[in-house]
């Protein structure tokens, strides 16, 4: 009888995107890694970063928080944020669990996978890179802004990011998990500052360009604003190959589901609006493009990890 | 055929001393309630107090960690002390945890049952009273000081010490602990910090003159620079009973193991010396005096937690 394999998934990125699309992955019967950008250097994540000369947690939090398989309360306990103290007003109880971890352990790898252990996370979570690396970006009036948290403050277009220095080495758990993977998903997520980042380590972006595995991009649902105003599916997928240097995606996802006016009001209030889904110039392009309703709304508009994950599946 | 029922032993104090006990007696199978002092206002524990507005959580974190059925990496964690981070330094992790946790739930004897469910506590651990309070000292020259951390500071000879608000309310629980216990253990632990400020909130002292359980005191094998220089046994007991205005305790446990020369030459540098052990006179007013060694050197002198646990045990 031949063995059956767990599938190999890796997923790229950063931010919220990032965990809604494990919270529905966890649930199938995968084997997964999640490579988390680590540019982060803006609040808590920003002020450890610097204090205690490590890699910024916040994001990695994030995806621990996603995948664990633990109580609501230790999950909102990771999350808390203080209201109080000096010092430590706006600082997040999981950073600090992660930064004495690290200091306990010596080893920010070692930090993580401990405490994945006792959160009893599903599948793995990786930095790109152990290096610090710092994001800037250059707009198309030629002007640079450096930090990561800086880089949507601007309002101008983005012409590209770059990481100092260049030249960082990946996680080599990162790379295998990479080369091993059935699939690598790449989103949903900020474009220039969570998902790009970890295309901008060298050997990450050569290892996805050799990779076997089906490479899917996850399209954002609605554009940020400082970062992809105005932008539709194909200029997302863009400004990711130009980043990498070719062309490597083969799989789009995208949302053709309704997204109510009332919910278009709000996002506008805060200069987000959908982005525009350009299906037929995609095929086109070449891409293999699944399109559906894979959006839910509650207190805002989030993809639905559920059904996406049922599809991911179905790419097998 | 009748049903077995778990000793209940209540044990009273804060510190280091609490904690080692606990950690002999959370391996027998009885029922095992720890009521902590909360007039602690010292470090992270002081400053938590101040901005939060919530009781001093260090002890019960002792407390909790002694007697958590969890793994090394969990207790070291818990007990991380930052050393770098502007207000972080000097704060303690599992303090923050305890922080964020009242905030989350709204109730700090819900939090600590929550934590202690997460850490796998065998028994209960209760805070005296809900209510803050402070501690201050009279000297024997009159004059007072106001503040558990300031006290031995002064290096006076200790009058009495009484706690602000006066007629401060205990925990319901504690009560009830008290009253059922079969066994009400007082020390190790400073005497004037850690021990008798529980038994000046009015209604545990009350429980205790009134209960049916055997009340065994557990002497301090080492004086305490600034609060008990030069006691004896008997002048612990002595301090313990005029501030409960009467006689109640039934058994003393004493050491009468023999403390190497280079010991008391190590706590000789920190002021600290012998407890003067009177058998005798011990006896002659009337305790029950159960007198071995139960001391174990390492870095530190402390008590032989499973020899103490084992001879406990053996008292019902």
């Amino acid at each position: 009888m031949e063995e059956i394999r767990e599938k190999k998934i890796v997923v790229i990125g950063g931010g919220t995107g990032l965990s809604v699309i494990l919270r529905g992955l966890k649930k199938k019967n995968i084997d997964l890694t999640a490579i988390v950008t680590v540019a982060d250097d803006g609040g808590s994540s920003g002020k450890l970063r610097e204090e205690f000369n490590m890699l910024p947690p916040g994001d990695i939090r994030n995806v621990l928080i996603s995948l664990a398989n633990t109580e609501p309360l230790l999950e909102q306990l990771l999350q808390y944020r203080f209201r109080y103290g000096e010092g430590l007003v706006g600082h997040n109880l999981g950073n600090l669990l992660i930064a004495a971890l690290q200091e306990i352990t010596g080893d920010f790898v070692l930090a993580i996978k401990e405490l994945s252990r006792v959160l009893a996370v599903e599948g793995q979570v990786l930095p790109a890179t152990l290096q610090k690396v710092t994001l800037s970006a250059e707009y198309e009036d030629g002007t640079v802004i450096t930090g990561e948290s800086n880089i949507p403050q601007v309002g101008k277009k983005i012409n590209r990011v770059f990481i100092s220095p260049g030249d960082v080495s990946p996680l080599d758990e990162a790379v295998i998990a990479l080369q091993q993977a059935d699939a690598i998903l790449i989103g949903p997520g900020s474009l220039y500052t969570s998902i790009i980042p970890n295309l901008l380590v060298d050997n990450i972006k050569k290892t996805i360009l050799s990779a076997k595995g089906k490479v899917i991009y996850i399209s954002n649902v609605m554009t940020q604003p400082g970062e992809t105003d105005n932008y539709s599916v194909t200029d997302h997928l863009n400004a990711i190959e130009k980043h990498v240097g070719e062309r490597f995606i083969q799989y789009v996802i995208i949302n053709e589901g309704t997204i109510s006016d009332k919910v278009i009001e709000q996002y506008r209030l805060e200069d987000s609006f959908p982005v525009l889904v350009n299906k037929d110039l995609l095929e086109q392009r070449g891409y293999q493009v699944i399109a559906d309703n894979f959006v839910n709304y509650h207190t805002y508009l989030r993809h639905d990890a559920d059904k996406l994950a049922d599809l991911i599946m179905k790419l097998f």
